[in-house]
């Protein structure tokens, strides 16, 4: 049910503009030029691509209805005019100031790490057809980073009857009589992998979901996401620089927010059958609408542009640090237990395998080049290793 | 709630005996004794130990009631007096022959396995508080395996009103008030990677579950398990070795055996979100009571047995193949498969990692020491990594 355009089709049937349309958003970076130049239409076969790249979570999973047949709303020609004009302003509906957003998002970021980086990312569009497309920006075994992924998604469509009762489930106030309801979901995902043992893992994730009326009008909508950091070698200062920025962007919103997500983060990225946190923690909330879409959406975007503030600093520091084979085994060991949190618990990653016709290589490129499983292995007494699983084992407030 | 009893406990609690009773049966091999002299009884924590290792499937793990107090039931005294007295006789019941085989094969394919290798395996032990006890043998970094686990594993207790509910819904005629009913699960499991990728990976797993009556005599039983070979290189001859070992055994017993089970292990070693099979297959089957217990326990005797010589002379013919790091690269990739499949896909695994106080060393011995994830890797026209691939998304027939 997805389609990744290959250069032949999409000449063909004139969606280059379509594919590439975050050039045409009415931010555009110094890079964004080169980077349009750039992106990848590979031949994926005619059956590819994930709902939202595998990195949307579960309950919006459910929501999407990969395999309805999807008609013609008044939200799906808001963002078909809008793909063929390119004209998003503060007035367009949060739908396409979404999408322009995390597109907009992906190329800073992409570009950023680039140039840390010295190797260019991979850029592969896809497109799905019931309606919406995503852009994979992968780099791995590059200089810096062994794997490095930044993806965007946008699904829209109609939301199954299945959905709205999972909707209601979750005190979203729909009446399946009322449907069928048109759906609009967009987000952006990132995961970082450096090669160095002392600089360390990042993820994050920021997604907008919204439920819309038949004359194009949201009914219904939320904020979801986060961003967590997982470290093999545990400098508290890199904790503390990490959560104290996300925490100055959280305070700007609402007081209660970074001690609530914070909490929220800790809970989340658990791994309960090691009894362990996935790393130091960070933010993690879902289903955001305790204020205006406009407030939160300011939130949402201080956050992403938040990313690049909280961690390439730590990056910077790390990324050059000598090393030994045995802390270089260590970071394996801890690669193993990120492959477990992402394939065993993590929601959106289980749902996104569990869905025929996702797009696997999207879903699986949160996964680390390389992990290592040792039975029995454990950190010697009073090691560094030793004190990291204690904190995972016993979250702690950084700041 | 599992207890790996240390060196201090287990000689103050006089439990060695009971820990090692293996080298009581009447069968013993020349390997036995040295074999009991290395048993190490690691620290682990108090708790510790999976119900049987990871690899006892889910149906099973459902029903063994691993939070229940147990009672002691006709069927526990049975079992305790023959872990004093290690007589177990052609008519003694099924559940302590089905123990005395499961460890008496674990000891003859370590042994072999270890004459091939050169390294010996870590043998550690495990005790069940409420019933039970278990033998992981792991060898790791060795000089032909990069990761091999032989697991057996003995549970016994009461089965909780759930289980039986899931015991109903199996077509097992249980009534709940009739309960408490007291059970008995063993079973063997093994997983052996070596190094060589020209080596396949291959897995066997064999148990018996038995529900009692309260005067100790079997209500319900079943045996399940299976054998089954995942190469990164494909050779054909490898292939229909394996099968036809494993047929030569079935049609001893049944000729409908095989082709059942040869197209149940198919289907269950299968990745749905690859749409590809985990390896080229071997036999596969569960619940199965459809002659005499006796007639069975032939028949599983004879497929334990029947290992050795489905796997050692492949093994014997790639493990000093000579090959690429490219062809290393390749098996690292389909490493990373069988993590997927493990995690994500087997029944047992994901049971035994959803439930609290599991010996998580024993679940995840089974994955293979080291693993890889290439984003958007396809194999080049006409390889033999793309044969493979091929025969992955079409099982089939080897002979």
């Amino acid at each position: 049910m997805f389609r990744v355009a290959t250069r032949a089709s999409v000449l063909r049937t004139g969606l280059l503009r379509n594919l590439s349309n975050f050039s045409s958003s009415s931010i555009q970076s110094a890079a964004s030029s080169s980077f349009n130049k750039r992106i990848n239409l590979l031949p994926w076969g005619l059956l590819a691509a994930g709902a939202l790249s595998g990195f949307i979570y579960y309950h919006q999973y459910q929501t999407l209805g990969l395999k309805n047949k999807v008609e013609c709303s008044a939200l799906d020609q808001d963002i078909r005019i809008v793909k063929l004009t390119g004209e998003v302003t503060d007035s367009s509906p949060m739908r396409l100031r979404m999408e322009q957003f995390v597109k907009s998002l992906q190329r800073e970021i992409v570009s950023e790490l680039e140039a840390i980086d010295g190797k260019k990312f991979q850029i592969d569009t896809w497109e799905r057809a019931e309606g919406g497309d995503g852009i994979s920006c992968v780099l791995q075994e590059g200089n810096v980073f062994e794997k490095a992924g930044v993806l965007v998604s946008v699904v829209y469509g109609q939301l199954p009857t299945a959905a709205v009762l999972q909707m209601k489930s979750r005190n979203k106030d729909l009446d399946p009589a009322d449907g069928p309801f048109p759906f609009f979901a967009s987000g952006i995902s990132i995961v970082l992998h450096p090669h160095n043992p002392m600089a360390p893992t990042v993820h994050l994730n920021y997604r907008y979901f919204e439920i819309g009326n038949e004359d194009g009008t949201p009914r219904i909508w939320w904020f979801g996401g986060g961003s967590d950091l997982t470290p093999s070698y545990l400098f508290d200062e890199d904790a503390t620089h990490f959560h104290r920025t996300l925490k100055g962007v959280c305070d700007k919103h609402d007081l209660s927010y970074y001690p609530k997500f914070k909490k929220w983060c800790d809970e989340y990225f658990y791994l309960k059958h090691r009894q362990e946190a996935r790393g130091i923690g960070g933010i993690f909330f879902d289903d955001l609408d305790d204020k205006s879409p406009e407030e939160l959406f300011k939130f949402v975007k201080d956050c992403g542009r938040g990313f690049l503030p909280s961690y390439i600093p730590i990056l910077k520091r790390r990324k050059d640090m000598p090393f030994t084979n045995e802390e270089k085994k260590w970071q394996q060991l801890r690669r193993g237990r990120y492959v477990e949190f992402n394939l065993v618990w993590d929601r959106g990653t289980k749902f996104g395998l569990h869905t025929p016709g996702s797009r696997i290589e999207s879903i699986l490129a949160s996964l680390p080049l390389t992990a290592t499983w040792r039975y029995n292995h454990s950190p010697s007494a009073n090691s560094s290793e030793e004190r990291l699983v204690e904190v995972l084992k016993t979250p702690k407030d950084w700041i």
